[in-house]
């Protein structure tokens, strides 16, 4: 098998992986190609809420095809007895003969141990294929296994100026239709969507995905020290059907809300505000791995400044509305450029008559670096 | 010749005029190609300055090739007696065949003159080849002539959520070296480079056009009420060399200034501020075809309102400052998003680490149209 051969499968195995995204947590979205005499014979991917796994389902496709055959996993396979047996197991006894790992499993019941049983058992294992793609795929359960926080995407979309409504709170749409399609398919991709209190007084937004065909729905976070909102608008009236988690502080009372079936998940606080470091460690012990921080200039602010916030978003509307609309972010105390939290470019497109363009935590900082 | 051939040809007449750009005003940046059996045997622009023509220098170029030729024209070749003989009665001297033109001068001394002066003479006219791009190219001039103002792009370069200046005021630099050089080479191309006093306050810029090997130099435009601006810093002290305008009320003391060179023009105030209309008319009589307003925040914001931008050039820096911040633009007082300033994407592109976004006035008030 050629190495050109060995990024093609497991471009694939990504590729695969990738459609878990946002579905599968607390488990990591995994691909699995299963390629016998260049033939591509199984293919899976974890399913949604996390099981089965990839190498079990693409193996299940695969049947008898698997014997002496090669498989791409975009994830060290699992070691450990779960509520099944572990993945590297059940390719030893597929009879595979060459297992392709992008990057190894940090998860303290894996950690090397999974490559360990498949070559224990003689299998060819080769590592590092695909790395670079799959620690950016796998970036939330790796930060969740390692730093316990999840990966945080935040979302602002306003003006030219970066306004997100006028002075008298007028919002939308300041973005088109195009644009706020493709929030909802980024929504869908992440395992949480997450709001400040300001947001929800505001704009009593529902967070949910609609108008792409796709039933899952994500975990409605909201964030708020007192949580001083009534429990009547779109968010609480769904709480039963689509999970609401409440990141406040100790002293918030929450009842209306956990009547109306929101979870309650107490934060500390710092400067009179929930500190988003004790959110993100509430949400990784729920499990998430994604979170998708739509605003408000409050929340957005308080994350940039906590050091947060591992991939921006920004939607550009061609519009103006000038210094007394409201700000896409409050204030953060900077008065030196140098200490501006930069971002580095990844992509910048036209998205309907807006445009999108995304950056990214500067790499010296990038935490899962050489995982 | 077929029609795939004119707009070739058409194409490059135009890629010639734009050579002009910012260099021959009070003159069209015009170009022309001399085309015989499929050769091309002349070509010209407008040189410096505005004289000689495109034309007269492409008829220079092919010489007694010139005869029985095809002439392809950005814009319809002048008719009027100036300080040299009209283009219309070079080329009909030079004994050329046919002239393809790409869209008509309302210039009161042309306006289809030059085109039946042609006629007459026996030569084969046919126009309207390349005429969206010669619109746009010679967007400028069109103006000037029928509406007196010039075209007029804003540019805003700022963080993220639309900051220029920290609260300290720090603002070097937001963006990179090569979104500056950017500027740079846009400053080159148009007549006039103008911002207000905040910025010369703030930054002492000097305006020029710097690191590109250009040689040639675009009027400086300072747009101040009041004008109680030391005549101290880099504009003051390069304006012998370079011009410096001052658009000022009537009231304004400016002698400091013309004393080290630099011209007055008085122009009307409302709401305690310069007239931005009276700005463009002041400029349009000076012959400015094209200016480039480099800010700041409250002259930006009093051409928007004013609807005077034709184009905004946005440079993003991935960077975000939060709301202590100085805006890009200040107070505009609009309470209805119906009511902000609205603009269609022209393109958008990453430049070194910084994205430029360009947007163009929305088609149906873009006031050259049909010309």
């Amino acid at each position: 098998m050629t190495q050109s051969q060995d990024d093609r499968f497991m471009a694939l195995a990504l590729m695969l992986g990738r459609r878990g995204m946002g579905r599968v947590w607390p488990n990591p979205a995994v691909g699995c190609v299963i390629v016998k005499e260049g033939r591509i014979v199984g293919r899976g991917w974890t399913a949604d809420g996390g099981r089965p796994h990839a190498e079990t389902r693409a193996l299940a496709h695969a049947g008898p095809a698997a014997q002496g055959a090669t498989a791409y996993v975009t994830l060290e396979p699992c070691a450990h007895q779960g509520q099944t047996p572990p993945c590297s197991q059940a390719l030893i006894d597929a009879g595979v003969a060459r297992v392709v790992v992008a990057t190894g499993d940090p998860d303290a019941r894996v950690a090397g141990r999974g490559i360990a049983m498949l070559r224990d058992a003689g299998i060819v294992v080769d590592c590092g294929v695909g790395e670079a793609e799959s620690l950016r795929d796998h970036a939330g359960f790796l930060l969740r296994t390692k730093e316990n926080r999840p990966f945080v995407t935040l979302k602002m979309a306003g003006t030219l100026d970066g306004r997100i409504a006028t002075a008298t709170g007028e919002s939308q749409w300041i973005t088109g239709p195009e644009a706020r399609r493709d929030v909802h398919m980024r929504r869908a991709r992440h395992d949480a969507v997450m709001v400040g209190a300001g947001t929800v007084r505001a704009d009593d937004p529902s967070l949910t995905v609609r108008g792409l065909g796709i039933n899952h729905q994500s975990v409605r976070v909201v964030v708020s020290r007192a949580m001083k909102i009534p429990a009547t608008g779109n968010l609480a009236q769904t709480a039963h059907q689509i999970p609401v988690w409440l990141c406040h502080g100790a002293e918030a009372d929450v009842t209306d809300w956990t009547a109306k079936g929101a979870q309650s998940l107490p934060c500390a606080t710092a400067s009179g505000q929930v500190d988003p470091a004790s959110v993100m460690e509430a949400l990784a012990a729920q499990g998430v791995t994604r979170v998708f921080c739509e605003g408000g200039g409050m929340l957005a602010a308080s994350l940039l400044n906590a050091g947060l916030v591992d991939q921006l978003i920004v939607y550009s509307a061609g519009a103006a509305i000038g210094a007394e609309g409201t700000p896409m972010l409050a204030a953060m105390g900077i008065d030196r450029l140098a200490s501006a939290p930069r971002f580095v470019l990844e992509s910048v497109r036209a998205v309907g008559q807006d445009i999108c363009h995304i950056w990214s935590r500067k790499p010296e900082v990038q935490r899962h670096k050489n995982a």
